[in-house]
């Protein structure tokens, strides 16, 4: 059982759980904007996550997990597994709390991923992803440091974190004179936000959407029990949702409330990140913008009121320019 | 004297003005986001107003005109002139209102502002930029029908509703412990939202930046009167700042109040851009990014706490694609 699986025995998120992390979330950051965005006559509230200070939702959970370290545990630092928004959520909070903290990031993350997480102060560990675990990386620093480990997405606290993106949302609508969500589309790589989000909002349909080639979570949810990505090299512009499989804390919260899961095309993707550019004036990244890829596909139908995560926008230069001048 | 001096002689702008707008307009427009952005360990607060509606600030002043229209004088409608934000700005409120809208608007405004300001169900009357006069059109298609002239710039109400970006950032940087701002860099075109910025805050140096060949108001000022550009023809990126002149409401304001006043490059123009897609994950258009690009360049010092003006982002895919891959 690695630490992670350790500390998830201890401690089952819930939806108090995010409302604490809430609280704590409340006196740091600004609420992110939720911009709505007609699709077909059809309004889809969009929860702009790349408007954090380190362009994703990520820095909510790892704020949540790290401010909950006692002294002790603050002293023997702290050690993140992420592909580069974990990565700078983890970092951004260790610097602000003065924890030390060590980032294993495969060595193919976006540049911006890599030199932002190292700009925040954390020590960078660079792992092969097709051929090498993190998980076993991260478990051996672990052994000699005594640091706690920070899952980037089979963490309680940082699933709860996560969740307050959706206490957020569901405050955000009631400013907008409207009551819901009734339905909140997801990305999801490993389910960190998609079962922080059930969590936080328990009316609320709850859609996942992963990348072609990397939807090992809606293959699971049809099989009943979890199962790896079949191909660890399927080439993806998500990096953010490159994730080998899920954990059972978040298979859990999403195998008893996931009502439907898509995956969706890079041209998909590529339209979705053009039509934020042109209507919403926003740089999304291709792994955050898979929801609204979605919706324009038509393989998602919006449900009355429907919110979408836009979840961040470390993209690098060449990728954006490359995907929004071939977008349909 | 014009439809638009005529109203400028009946109404000033003032700070009060500006605060009454700001009552209307927070009861429609969510704040748009103050973002931090550290340039050489400085921190400048980037008012982010291309996630307005419309993708730009322009809502601001026409909602404040708009509204404040008696029934007799929205029944004959309103007649706008505009290179593309302002359009938008009007026919937003126009259709909100009710009110029928002519927006006159350059040929060779970008497609994206062209359409949009369509699709916001106004009249648009093309003229070409280098050889016809918008004001000429604009007042024969008033003498016509009536209606009143919604001026881009120099309206009073105009001034008065673009200045409420000012009581916002201000709200804004006290619900970040800080007072001021100290200093406010804007964009300038014809100097609407300068001059609208410089009544919102009377105790804030103004500084104002203009694209090159297109410095007619940093050229008034040193000269002590009102002077055309040199060349209606001079190329530039920067759409939304390419007015002939200023007209005496907002020089007066800014004669009184702007402490310096800058010119910046394409290339320039390109960095700050970049900048704003790294570090913000915003999409800025070029005409948006020269408060910023001022300050990239070393061109203006900051002073203690200084706000920037993002004014919009409607920019089109091609340009923009250009304009980051160009970037230094």
């Amino acid at each position: 059982m690695s630490g992670q699986e350790l500390a998830a025995a201890h401690k089952i998120p819930t939806h108090e759980g995010v409302r604490r992390a809430m609280a704590k979330i409340a006196d740091i950051l600004p609420k992110t904007p939720l911009l709505p965005l007609e699709v077909d006559s059809v309004t889809i509230w969009c929860k702009a996550e790349m408007l954090q200070p380190i362009g994703a939702f990520k820095i909510r959970g790892a704020w949540h997990r790290l401010s909950d370290l006692n002294e002790e545990e603050r002293a023997r630092g702290v050690v993140g597994v992420s592909s580069g928004n974990h990565a700078q959520g983890v970092a951004w909070a260790a610097k602000k709390l003065g924890i030390a903290a060590t980032i294993v990031m495969p060595s193919n993350a976006p540049r911006m991923k890599l030199e932002a997480t190292k700009a925040l102060g954390a020590d960078v560990v660079l792992y092969d992803r097709a051929t090498q675990s993190r998980d076993e990386i991260a478990a051996v620093l672990i052994a000699k440091s005594g640091a706690t480990l920070v899952h980037a997405f089979g963490d309680p606290w940082v699933i709860e974190g996560q969740g307050t993106a959706g206490i957020e949302i569901t405050e955000q609508l009631k400013g907008f004179g409207l009551s819901g969500p009734d339905m909140i589309i997801s990305c999801c790589g490993g389910g960190g936000l998609a079962s922080g989000l059930a969590l936080a909002c328990p009316d609320a349909d709850i859609a996942i959407v992963e990348p072609e080639g990397w939807d090992d979570i809606i293959r699971s949810l049809d099989a009943g029990k979890i199962l790896p990505v079949k191909d660890l090299n399927h080439p993806t512009y998500c990096d953010a949702l490159q994730t080998p499989q899920t954990y059972p804390v978040n298979f859990d919260i999403l195998q008893s409330r996931v009502s439907q899961g898509v995956s969706v095309t890079t041209d998909e993707v590529a339209t979705a990140m053009r039509v934020v550019f042109e209507k919403l004036h926003l740089v999304v990244e291709p792994g955050g913008a898979v929801a609204l890829a979605a919706v324009l596909a038509g393989k998602i139908q919006p449900k009355n009121v429907t919110a979408i995560t836009l979840s961040g926008g470390n993209v690098d230069r060449d990728v954006f320019v490359k995907l929004l001048a071939q977008a349909a």
